[in-house]
């Protein structure tokens, strides 16, 4: 809240682990600043989604998407097909729900008279709400979550997971991008996409298919104006934010793509920089908090120092 | 995420607690709509702000914040002499931080050379962080918060309590309103205030002076514009989102004022809606998520029926 950055209080020890009570207090930044370059991993291209917003000249219109094949490998391969296909290229997002979502795509998709042709992508998916959790490197969080038995991140994305059910589900959190669906659960096809803009909306984990999350121009989707309460649909057309194209960064000339770097969710880094935000040293708070939620842990990403 | 509103599922049953077992599942939206007028409150006039953007002909920039004079009176105190004094009129929000607050008021107010006059507002506050718990009403949550001992609502703002200590304080939630303060404690008079408008921040809770929350026109506040990061100030002064007035509805004609009406927190609809959002029963929900964060729970807020 404060005009000026606050001063380091270096002379404070963190109270957890016998390890860190030796060490002097390092702020979030400074962790990060001191990684290494193997902490931070390139994102697979063909995992990436360019999306172009129609923005005035000048201003940049660009957010990236790291999908998650992981979890939801049958959406993933159909959003694919649909950039390929230059599906979304000309729609919009139709829907900015305050506190809640933003939502792109076809606009008619549930119409058959007026829907948009989804080409060589298949028209029924099974629901991928939770995989198998053996097999995954599972990042745990230390601290109690009321909507998962654990929590943590899988290859940078956050999630929960159930070890009697031996499930792991990815988290709604600000950024997480899903395949809007209707009642059925088998009803989503990665055509109609959204990203989450609020609180974090949890109760929709493993009851929805997440697909990814926002890397880069989130603060794009989160300042689009809202649509009508209660759910955000704009009532006239012309009022939705047109998007230009959708691409998979592996079909893109190298030169148009950013070198956006993650850091890795299995590092030392990770691991003190979200302990130095569980437990807060510095001239600013008054009382560490001794506790960090899911949805409240940022997984950096940077563009590659050159 | 649905494009058309879920079905109610009727036949379905609450699984918690005996009298839900035997009651059919309604919504959220069922219960408030039974609710009877006596469950909505009138907000106390003195204690509402009327804030006003400069926003283009036919757009409306009004947005109302129910302030807390129960947890900060001092600093509640300073607000209305400063909005009888018309200090913010003229000023703006000179922060959008992605994911965290949009903050607004004199932008020089650090700065003596620049700073605009306070008038007969003190220049001098304790931190109110927090206050005896003893003597509130507090409505409690049922699940286990991580952040907090005891989590619930204090005449409609969402809280935490801490039954050893004796103490309770307002929480960082979607819409809650602090006095923005440099590293001391003390630092904060109710000059420049922040609104939250991303994943709560609950590591500032105890931290710093709560004053209210946001009841009317917060879409406005969350789709403004980001300042670059990391802090959100914007570089250019002209940015800016510029503030008209800042007004006590109480000094306002009554005829300017919005008939809102805010749902009381100890009333059996408010604790009916919260346990249809923990446990949701319908077409669209696979898995309840039995559970639900301070965050989560909304209190909702009407313009009163004709």
């Amino acid at each position: 809240m404060s005009l000026r950055p606050a001063l380091l209080a270096c002379a404070f020890v963190l109270a957890s682990g016998p390890a860190a009570a030796q060490a002097p207090y390092r702020s979030p930044q400074q962790i990060l600043d001191a990684a290494p370059a193997s902490d931070w991993r390139t994102p697979d291209p063909a995992n990436l989604l360019y999306m172009e917003l129609d923005t005035p000249p000048g201003a940049e219109g660009r957010i990236v998407i790291e999908l998650a094949p992981d979890f939801a490998p049958r959406h993933v391969g159909n959003i694919r097909i649909l950039a390929r296909q230059g599906f979304w290229d000309g729609t919009g997002i139709y829907r900015a729900q305050d506190n809640f979502v933003v939502q792109f795509g076809d606009a008619d998709g549930d119409d058959p008279a007026k829907a948009k042709s989804l080409g060589a992508a298949v028209t029924h998916l099974p629901a991928e709400f939770h995989r198998a959790a053996a097999g995954l490197a599972f990042d745990r969080l230390p601290d109690p979550d009321g909507w998962a038995p654990e929590t943590g991140f899988v290859g940078g994305f956050p999630a929960g997971r159930d070890p009697e059910a031996g499930t792991a589900w990815l988290a709604h959190c600000y950024g997480t991008v899903g395949a809007g669906r209707n009642s059925a659960d088998d009803s989503s096809l990665g055509a109609e996409l959204y990203v989450v803009i609020g609180q974090s909306p949890r109760q929709l984990d493993d009851n929805i298919t997440v697909v990814g999350r926002v890397l880069h121009g989130m603060e794009r989707l989160s300042a689009i104006r809202r649509g009508p309460a209660p759910m955000g649909f704009y009532a006239d057309p012309a009022e939705r934010t047109p998007i230009k194209s959708i691409r998979l960064a592996s079909d893109l000339p190298e030169a148009e793509r950013l070198p956006l770097q993650v850091l890795r969710t299995d590092t030392p880094a990770f691991r003190d920089a979200t302990e130095a935000r569980r437990n807060r040293v510095d001239d600013f708070y008054k009382r560490p908090a001794g506790h960090i939620d899911l949805c409240n842990v940022p997984v950096p990403v940077r563009m590659a120092p050159r």
